[in-house]
């Protein structure tokens, strides 16, 4: 099969992905996925290309991840390190993004910790006329494309590594357990799911979990069993040790013991759950440690693996202009 | 039009640059501004040859700018951060760069706080019989000579594209307006511009520019009108904020009432005048908003784009030793 | 010669290296040495291969040097900064080294400021049935075996430099000087030193030099003079200015006085003595500054020079999985 076309310049949000769209992610992350497994790791796609990582929000496996995946495509990476960064001189966001479009940055992969800057970067450079594609690495409590899209691979990998596509997960049930509310990642996973057909429910304390919710298509639970009930996968989000301060939850504690998730807790799923996590994990507050290290039950570093391959498609995707013809065959 | 041979292994200040100099400067930045126009952006230059970018004082734009320039000569890239550096373990700056040197760096680019140190380390490095090429990313207020070669680069380039020379100046009358005093690049800028035989007037507060300055040959006011009044082009310069708490100037609004550029200063300049600002910009300090996004005034972006091409010239010739036969053609 | 087989994946301690294992890094780093001399430095023995520096203590000079000596195989890096790490997030070390697995890398060079941290990495990783590499570069103060192993083949190379190999030492008496307590270094050298026949004198203040080390096969002396004693190497060792503050000396000077190495000092050794140091160097501490800029008796630049080719014929060596075909003619 081959992917369709591809239309997206920018990745900001996954709230207007067609399922066809998600597709071609799928299969396009399918063949790197391939590449990566070849003991020559790389292809020319990218070469002499620049791909710009401005991580306005400290990040260790994110950026590492674009990185990495920029270097395998063969492109060139300049990284901006906020900490020894002209913003400290009083730039705005907007001129320092101009600056790396200035000096010829083909891509940005851009994290903020308010929502919506890269959304803003991105109208500001159309509006400039450039050839530059935003991509979303996280914005504030609002989306992280490309963790729903490595979440979406590595769920339909499981169901068929042959050919991992969307509708694998159709009438399939996903629980999502953990704080809702502040997750970047849940709001981009309601929408990749949705599109997919998949049937979700959200678990978490109420202060971490607004009815609202509902909206986006899911049943809120404020207790953790009705969720687990026959579901088919369990996506724990991290919990945010200050949430404690902020009084949302009473202790790490006390939420583990109502919202921890554990080889006792998933005997009510199907025989065949798994569970995720975006990481970096607290152990033993979102999930146990044993569950966590268990290769039957966790597809946590599976997740890893598969951001990679989906990074590797999305730069791949946005870097070529819709011509998806030098896609490695896989 | 092929540059004259290049005989300095080390970039460290204009003061002694002759005119031939300068114009092997805009030829080879002529020639990579076209390579980095193609869809690869990248030659074979300086591969398997070692950049060692030693920034003791912390800086985005230009240290990004010389790694992709390296990059985008095919060369090895070492980033020297001082926050985790061995400076912190006591290790004098010339022992850092010995370190550098042992290591097989080929050129290294040196930014410092305080005056002189790339010089020092030259001569270090010279005592030594090394090869190594030596840099001047900015030394304290002292010089910042590629920020200065790559705004020749960009007037020429306005006033002929095709054949950009330092020549084209001769007679234009340039108004560099800011803080003079401690402006690393308005010494650079002075010696530059001057032997291309620019007429050079200066603008600024009495605190911000001594009357010493007449020495570099150039036109001091302390109020702005007269130093536009006719002017082809217009230099701004970063103010820097502690300047208002070490009592220089009053408050950056009345900076702004007094000396920031506005598009109805420039009223009294020639009509095809156009304004440089090396960057990171105080809007609305030393210039306003709107004439820095102005496409058919502002030359911030070229001068950012600029950097790109004048700084792979400038690691070209410091590491050709001379040879400019493989310089690409333009 | 040929260098024998190798059958290490981790590099993590010397305590168990044969003289055979000592002579295939000699011989291996005598290969490398010559591809870093040649206009070309680089080969393309790790290409598309990716090694992960993880330095959760800070280090400028071992991290340039493996970046440098991975880069030089051609390797893919990603380099692991602790200021914007997960680590902060609460993920536990273990499992930021199983990020970097599942991201793929093949080779990881692990500092980190307690003991057996690398220990611990590599025995995970192998339960977890990983290929991936774990080279120890510093673990608090235990061992430090690159940093051994390029002192072992600066040695050689003073001794031998067409055919490097640690026997040439058997029967030299070499005089390490300075912080044994507390330094990772010294662990390792007395492991190869030992293997390699050296005759080993330690000298340092009884607060630095405990008389357990005499089980190391060394002899302790708590004077400077009868340790340099017709010694024909003296390496000294790093002193942490807090070694003051928790008063195990009492001052800097005093130290200098007492156990400072100077050209006078020097005169009861060989006349062909040679002085080494790890670096970072505090100048008129553990050396005289005159001593440490002489070329005649310092092999201090030297061992940073050999520091890049012992690391390439590591990685070189635990990358290639055994198979020393690919390298490079000597």
């Amino acid at each position: 099969m081959t992917p369709t076309s591809w239309t997206r310049r920018h990745v900001l949000s996954l709230a207007d992905f067609t399922l066809a769209e998600l597709d071609t992610v799928m299969q396009t992350a399918n063949r790197f996925q391939s590449v990566l497994q070849r003991r020559t790791k790389k292809v020319p796609t990218l070469q002499a290309r620049l791909v710009s990582n401005l991580f306005f929000e400290p990040s260790t496996r994110t950026r590492n991840s674009f990185e990495l995946a920029a270097k395998r495509l063969s492109a060139d990476v300049l990284n901006f390190a906020p900490a020894t960064s002209a913003l400290s001189k009083g730039e705005t966001i907007l001129d320092t993004a101009k600056t790396f479009l200035a000096m010829g940055a083909d891509l940005m992969v851009i994290r903020h910790q308010q929502s919506g800057v890269p959304q803003r970067i991105a109208a500001e450079m159309d509006r400039l006329g450039g050839q530059v594609g935003i991509l979303n690495a996280g914005d504030g409590c609002h989306e992280h494309p490309s963790q729903a899209l490595l979440d979406l691979f590595t769920l339909c990998n499981v169901l068929d590594s042959e050919a991992p596509t969307p509708t694998l997960l159709t009438g399939k049930k996903v629980a999502i357990v953990g704080d809702i509310l502040h997750s970047r990642v849940v709001r981009s996973n309601l929408y990749s799911l949705g599109v997919s057909g998949a049937v979700v429910h959200l678990a978490a304390p109420p202060t971490l979990l607004p009815r609202e919710f509902e909206a986006y298509g899911a049943t809120v639970h404020w207790a953790l069993q009705p969720a687990l009930q026959e579901a088919d996968f369990v996506m724990t989000l991290r919990l945010q040790k200050e949430r404690m301060s902020q009084h949302l939850i009473p202790s790490l504690r006390e939420y583990f013991q109502q919202f921890g998730i554990t080889r006792d807790r998933l005997q009510v799923c199907q025989p065949h759950v798994k569970v995720l996590h975006p990481g970096p994990v607290n152990r033993g507050v979102e999930i146990s440690s044993d569950l966590m290290d268990d290769p039957d039950l966790s597809l946590i570093t599976d997740q890893v693996t598969s951001g990679v391959a989906v990074r590797m498609a999305l730069l791949y995707l946005m870097g070529s202009g819709g011509n998806l013809a030098g896609l490695p065959v896989g």
